[in-house]
């Protein structure tokens, strides 16, 4: 049987169960399970709580007409094993961080970030109001996914270093996890970087396999417990300024729902990604104060090395634009940021200036 | 009939309906219409916008089992009694600023903003992950009203005025249109301080009844056409520096409704603000060249007029620190606003100013 035809017969059973058990509670009339894959690891701070606020909304939202299980990385096929299965119909949508799945299409890069891209705010209104969900769509069907936007970490930090970064050379050699395109401009620099999921970069830098890396940021990077390894962390990064999380569904499937059940399953994933944005926002700051407390010391990469970053980001975009979906997803990002950059520097810019300088 | 018993009346009469008519379409089964009042003019860019959001998304969601009838402002009720309205059940919901409302409690305006107070984003982060909703709820229970955030304007504009603005004795005696505790602490400038519906305040000005106002930002104020008018405008404003707009619903028509349908509502309100922040951020930065294109002049005030505005702002909120809720609001979006301002100033912040310094 494939997929489509079970699909089209587990409707109809469904709807035959309700019309002969009236008397049974409503969630339990007609419920599909939709079972949910993700690149996080159970429990994973902020990411696996983004995925499981979707699913839970979804589910709420439908009465439990829709039950979205969520299986963790590992627990039905590998954090990187879930583009495939949600295209190939063994699962029914993933959550997960596109950008882990540039080999599939480069595009996919800037629905999670690109270096020297987005702020999460100048993502949402490109995502939602300058077409670019549209975008995501146009790559989901080469796919057969529908895609969403359904989480946020924020700007990310810099990362977790062995070794103060006193100029670009100190790239040179050095082993480093970074996903995406990010990674990509740092072997540019000479990095020999190393796409590793969440759950297993713990293990990594404290085996030595790696010398540094990037995760998300002070709260999700406590968590992880990088600060047992080592005390020296850069807060702000280039690589991901505002990292999207993404939930996408099987089109099939997705065909196959009601449109108040598209609706919902929509805007339940935008839904998590303000949520998500907030958890992380909300946390960050006291999550700081705790590894600070704790010796571990802040620092930012000299001017030099933002100089060098910014040159190898674009090098990595130039290397792209032979792809025609790819540079139409740069030109339409690059100038939704530009446009929506310049107010919010000239607004809440301004603003935020002037509350530090008049208050201290 | 009191509105309770209407209420359980009306939904055993679709219930009944739904059973015996089970060839109509599903929309029209046991529906019921939910009117929503507003505090803005039928059109008014993006305010209306976001309360037409709110209202469509949960009809869509509900399939049309809740299908919300928006009233624009006086079309049932005036923009500034909507809270009656709803509170006498009157109406089932209001869309509007909740700091029209500090008539009723000081403490509504921080859900709406308070001078020096949070950005769009840190009010996302104190209301959805650090108490803020329900503070919103406590308030809510004195009223009878359970409320939602469900919009935002993002940092508004300093505003229109007739004459440069040199130092803080210029706004001694000016007439102007500013609501809340903004407009509270202009008159303690020596400013004669006017709260005129969004609707309205063309006409006021145009007629001279005030000297100057402010409203929104560029593409919102593009929209009502001050720029008509006068070509003073200033960008950066103190007053609201991320304006919320709220849904409030009747709570004992809340209360009446299922658990998945209240879900609705609450997931609904809550993507209206992230959909509606995007579309006045989106659409900014094009209206700000269009307004300079056309003659308008930029301005941002001096060192010394933040530094009055400060002031005022901080005697404004002490002479309402008798009330005990209003003291409790402001200690806690105080401490978010402070926890996650930091965060953000140094991985956003710093990345922002890298990626303007390196691209130039």
């Amino acid at each position: 049987m494939d997929r489509r035809s079970f699909l089209r017969t587990s409707a109809v059973g469904g709807t035959a169960a309700a019309a002969s058990a009236l008397a049974a509670p409503a969630y339990a009339q007609g419920n599909r399970t939709l079972t949910l894959v993700t690149t996080w690891g159970r429990g994973l701070a902020g990411v696996h709580d983004a995925a499981q606020r979707s699913a839970d909304m979804i589910t709420a939202m439908t009465d439990g007409a829709l039950t979205v299980d969520l299986k963790a990385a590992g627990e039905l096929v590998g954090a990187f094993e879930v583009f495939d299965a949600v295209t190939s119909g063994q699962a029914d949508m993933y959550h997960g961080a596109d950008y882990y799945f540039v080999g599939q299409h480069p595009g996919y890069a800037f629905f999670t970030a690109v270096p020297f891209g987005m702020t999460a705010q100048e993502l949402v209104n490109w995502y939602y109001q300058d077409g670019g969900h549209e975008l995501h769509d146009e790559l989901g069907q080469i796919f057969g996914l529908k895609s969403f936007l359904a989480g946020n970490t924020g700007a990310q930090a810099g990362g977790w270093f062995s070794k103060e970064i006193t100029g670009p050379e100190d790239f040179n050699g050095l082993k480093f996890r970074m996903p995406g395109l990010g990674g990509q401009a740092l072997g540019k620099l000479g990095a020999s970087v190393q796409n590793i999921p969440g759950g297993e970069v713990y293990q990594a830098l404290s085996s030595g396999a790696i010398d540094g890396t990037e995760w998300i940021g002070p709260w999700a990077d406590e968590k992880a417990g990088f600060q047992e390894i080592t005390k020296i962390y850069y807060t702000a990064g280039f690589h991901e300024p505002g990292a999207g999380l993404s939930l996408a569904m099987n089109r099939e499937v997705f065909d196959s729902l009601s449109p108040a059940h598209q609706k919902i399953v929509e805007i339940a994933a935008a839904e998590s990604h303000q949520w998500n944005l907030a958890q992380f926002l909300a946390n960050n700051g006291a999550a700081l104060q705790r590894l600070q407390s704790g010796g571990v010391t802040i620092r930012e990469f000299p001017d030099s090395v933002w100089d060098a970053f910014g040159q190898a980001s674009q090098e990595v975009h130039d290397e792209n634009m032979g792809d025609e979906l790819y540079k139409k997803i740069y030109d339409s990002a690059m100038s939704s940021m530009k446009s929506s950059s310049e107010w919010i520097k000239r607004s809440s810019g301004v603003y935020t200036a002037q509350r530090d300088r008049v208050l201290g």
